[in-house]
């Protein structure tokens, strides 16, 4: 009946390659129902397929050239060993009791729960100045990423590190900050790239950087393995101060830190007031699948007009986010348990040491490597070469995944950045086949 | 050192009164350094808390009053009862195989385990042309109607029913489609409030309604419990297909229909061109702390240049979101195995008796109430009362909570919304005291 009053609006289309799980939704184009809602153009402005979704198209392409390849990842920096008894067992006994009277708890504080707040400003932030109602629990850093950026909004200058972790630049794009992307020179018009190579120390040079109200700044930095010293961050806060910026801070890496540099952007005097830290227990107690982070927002950092930034991230949270499953959040306390935390430390020793193997690996013929000695990832030199060219004769020659350091901003041309998460067979037949390849090239 | 050479940059800060867990951060003022960042204009826009934090904190204020008050919370709508427990069962096993070398999963796919997937749609869209590639698993429907809005950008209008669930709203706010907020109407100029009441079968008349990019309309109502007929939902597809919009349909109490009230838009033909579905498994298997919830895009939706939604969707998934829990996920799934579906019902039949004993109670003293047959929420009319002072008057008097109807839009005046999630004891404790009140009142 009311299909024959269907207006007859029909538009020509093209359905695009798209990454849908390692597969290729393969192009399409037809004529159909369009309706009459423009694409977003930030959207449109976004480049090619999300960075690790496309390494993940690469491998199940790879796996159709060879079915019989034994494929070794080191690309998508993910965790591989399982979690310690104590952490699993407190999450597996919480689930279970979500069966009874006792143990059932519906909604829970967006913010998180009081115990895991309280435990991260004290069991992270011990002798850092962090209060417990400034930890913002979430389901991980990357999702916290988008949502200080929603809070942040569209009108903003932003700077990243380049290279840096592409969710920076895309949640820019998609919030509107980014501008028109210039092919010629590989960015975005209205982002500052911070160049950060061995030349420098992996920190910018600041003299020459312009002011940007916001500055992405992750350490150890995700790909380069690099934690900033603290004289060097000392300066970034110095800097946001001079200009009135605020720090997107990273940590999501901190637990690997072994010398004396920061594990918070707090500890440098003065940060509380230009600073946000976002945080993850993803790497730290390997829960990339369980999802797990936090966000810590200083009472004092004000925007302009003297109105906290807190109290904008609170409403946030509260409207666009629900709060962090309830059993992660257990798994998360557990974490920082004296026991668990131990644990957890042994389980960044054993990533640690596959790092350590891999830095030999590339010593041993010759390649450069930074990184690797406070982070889970190397990042190596291939002098002249195009990082995706290395990455696909690796991937060709020896079945390795790893990551073009293209992939993460123009700054990492010429690198590839290679993940020390993997099981410790694994990473040694790694070394094998890279030692093979690249002493035969020899 | 460098902090002798900060910018004296200082600022006259005013911090406002704000909710964070139920208790007031106190107004405070001063002066401080400000950064020079400014306060994001649409988070400028929103108006007050959000409604549920607020309601937490009336709860709190009337708990210092009353300290020994037995408070019973028909407010936030949030299960009480336990999870079945092989689902229980299933996320406990999964967790605790986390701790071992066969057990432990890192990454998922970000738009969900394919089992998962494919189980909402063989399950839950059975007789509906839903295909696994479409359903996006995601950490609950409010953080989902965020990613929606980030991926349809701010330059789009859209309707709303009134009243709705606030989260629609404020998510547009933030994403800076609502306009400015006029006191003197109640309402964001540039939205549409499609008024939903008695009066026309909680269906809006559209022939008066203006074109909108987006409608989002929800059934079974969250908060006036209406699930629409087919016939409505019918000609609001009509409606959307001959206006070019894009209908967001959220269905997060879908499971609650017991007559032949569509369960889903896409039982509507037509309807894959011009919709998405948001969905939840918080009400439906009692998921509130254990965040899961989908959305549903059809291939079929496109742009107005013929880009399908899918793709764009695909990549805010992958950008601003990293997959729900895996545990999560498995307790997803365990819902939807015959046993556990089955559990589920049982749970629900549970929330509906306790919405016949709330509709009986409003009847025996003659306050006419909607919804409760096909959601868990009872809708009650006091004609010529603000909703706020019964809210208060009820609280004050009985010690319960309910909901303000004009927390939910200026459509919701002289309404409540009484939540039927509970112990059946408090429902029935609390059907004494209402009848207490009211039968005294007359």
């Amino acid at each position: 009946m009311y299909l024959s009053t269907y207006s007859t609006m029909s538009c020509k289309f093209t359905l695009q390659p798209q990454m849908v799980q390692a597969s290729l939704i393969v192009q399409k184009e037809g004529v159909g129902y369009c309706t009459k809602v423009p694409r977003n153009v930030n959207m449109a402005k976004l480049r090619n397929g999300y960075l690790f979704p496309e390494i993940s198209v690469r491998e199940f392409q790879h796996l159709e050239k060879y079915p019989n390849a034994k494929l070794i990842s080191l690309g998508i920096g993910d965790t591989t060993e399982p979690l310690p008894d104590n952490i699993a067992l407190s999450m597996a006994n919480y689930a279970h009791g979500l069966s009874t009277a006792e143990g059932y708890s519906g909604y829970g504080a967006e913010q998180g729960n009081k115990a895991l707040r309280k435990a991260i400003a004290e069991t992270l932030y011990k002798h850092v100045p962090v209060k417990d109602t400034e930890v913002f629990v979430s389901d991980g850093a990357q999702c916290d990423i988008t949502r200080v950026m929603l809070l942040l909004g569209s009108n903003l200058t932003i700077a990243v590190q380049d290279p840096s972790f592409p969710a920076y630049i895309d949640s820019s794009v998609i919030i509107g900050q980014a501008g028109d992307f210039g092919d010629e020179v590989g960015k975005y018009y209205n982002i500052e790239y911070m160049k950060c190579g061995p030349e420098n120390n992996f920190f910018p040079d600041l003299t020459s950087t312009s002011k940007t109200d916001i500055i992405f700044f992750c350490s150890p930095n995700n790909p380069t393995g690099h934690a900033a010293t603290r004289n060097q961050l000392e300066h970034l806060v110095e800097f946001a101060r001079d200009n009135g910026s605020i720090i997107i801070f990273d940590s999501a890496y901190a637990g690997y830190i072994t010398d004396d540099s920061p594990r918070s952007i707090f500890e440098i005097p003065g940060a509380r007031e230009v600073a946000i830290e976002i945080s993850s227990f993803s790497k730290f107690s390997g829960f990339t699948g369980v999802r797990l982070g936090w966000t810590v927002v200083p009472e004092e950092l004000l925007f302009s007009n003297g109105f906290p930034v807190i109290n904008d991230f609170n409403r946030i949270m509260c409207t666009c986010f629900n709060g962090a499953s309830n059993i992660a959040q257990v798994g998360g306390l557990a974490s920082l348990s004296p026991e668990g935390f131990q644990a957890v430390r042994s389980l960044i020793d054993y990533y640690k040491e596959n790092a350590k193997i891999l830095i030999n690996t590339f010593n041993s013929f010759g390649v450069k490597v930074y990184g690797g000695t406070n982070a889970p990832y190397v990042w190596a030199h291939f002098p002249g070469r195009k990082s995706w060219d290395v990455f696909a004769e690796i991937l060709d020659k020896t079945h390795i995944t790893t990551v073009p350091g293209s992939g993460f901003g123009p700054g990492g041309e010429e690198y590839l950045r290679i993940s020390a998460f993997g099981h410790r067979e694994s990473i040694l037949e790694a070394s094998k086949r890279l030692k093979n390849l690249f002493s035969k090239a020899e």
